[in-house]
């Protein structure tokens, strides 16, 4: 499996509609076995986002898909940045 | 919606052994929505584990669990260390 956990910093009073954008992307994303939008209540700009996947290739190919261009394109204008990225190598858990 | 992102590093070469055990502790925890175990390709020793409960309570509350306990004390001889935690508020997504 492949998992991306990512830092994503909203442009300031936009993480909501930011988090609302993300989560009306992700629906019907071929190998996506677990996508989470989370907000950090330590930083009121700051959203988490964690995905695992059947394969990289899956990943990839969602960058592509019709929902998620669209949910990128409208998303960029509020994005003020982003932090740390990790990719992982899930091996299990609950939730996949 | 609770969330936590944590690194946790392991005795060299026993990494597979902890993931292992992570893995085995988890079943059956109320509350849990995700609990997601993944080694990191970058560094042979270090796991991250990606979980969301329902609440911080619930979270709290299967620390006392008698497998997750179970689990702690066979985890901990092979647990070198513990990388940064980051406690989140998941929103929403998919595989909750």
């Amino acid at each position: 499996m492949y998992g991306l956990i990512g830092k994503m910093i909203a442009a300031p009073g936009k993480r909501d509609d930011l988090i609302a954008i993300l989560l009306e992307g992700i629906a019907g994303m071929p190998g996506c076995l677990s996508y989470i939008v989370a907000a950090d209540p330590a930083d009121a700009d700051a959203i988490w986002i964690t995905e695992v996947w059947d394969n990289a290739a899956s990943h990839q190919a969602s960058l592509s898909l019709p929902s998620v261009r669209a949910a990128i394109d409208r998303a960029r204008p509020i994005i003020a940045g982003f932090g740390d990225s990790t990719v992982t190598t899930p091996v299990g858990g609950h939730g996949l």
